[in-house]
């Protein structure tokens, strides 16, 4: 199992959340996803490495916009 | 047609709008729905007078809080 950290702008209540969470779940390997709007921190795991440029991508459909962290 | 002005607090994205805009769209009697998270004003109009304690009701299912304006 292994986990990516991202930092998310933008996302300012619940419904944003689903948006991010929804667009990151069709991420390939993605399995579980803690994402919180008002730390803007996401979460992603999964049983191997996470593409980190999907997850970005995905998060920008949502229309947020991450970066790496750590 | 009428026009009746809510002023609603707690919203604060374009999904609330949304989820405000669903809820209100299914009061009897209501056509056209204005609203914005940026001012918290929602405008709500139809043929004849709308029954504003189902407006209110509709926001509050929306999980926002709605009062009558004006």
């Amino acid at each position: 199992m292994t986990t990516t950290e991202f930092q998310v702008t933008g996302m300012t209540c619940g419904h944003c959340e689903m948006s991010v969470r929804e667009e990151v779940g069709e991420v390939p390997g993605v399995e579980g996803i803690e994402v919180s709007h008002e730390t803007g921190r996401l979460v992603v795991s999964g049983p191997e490495a996470i593409d980190e440029t999907a997850v970005l991508a995905a998060v920008e459909e949502a229309g947020y916009e991450a970066s790496r962290v750590g």
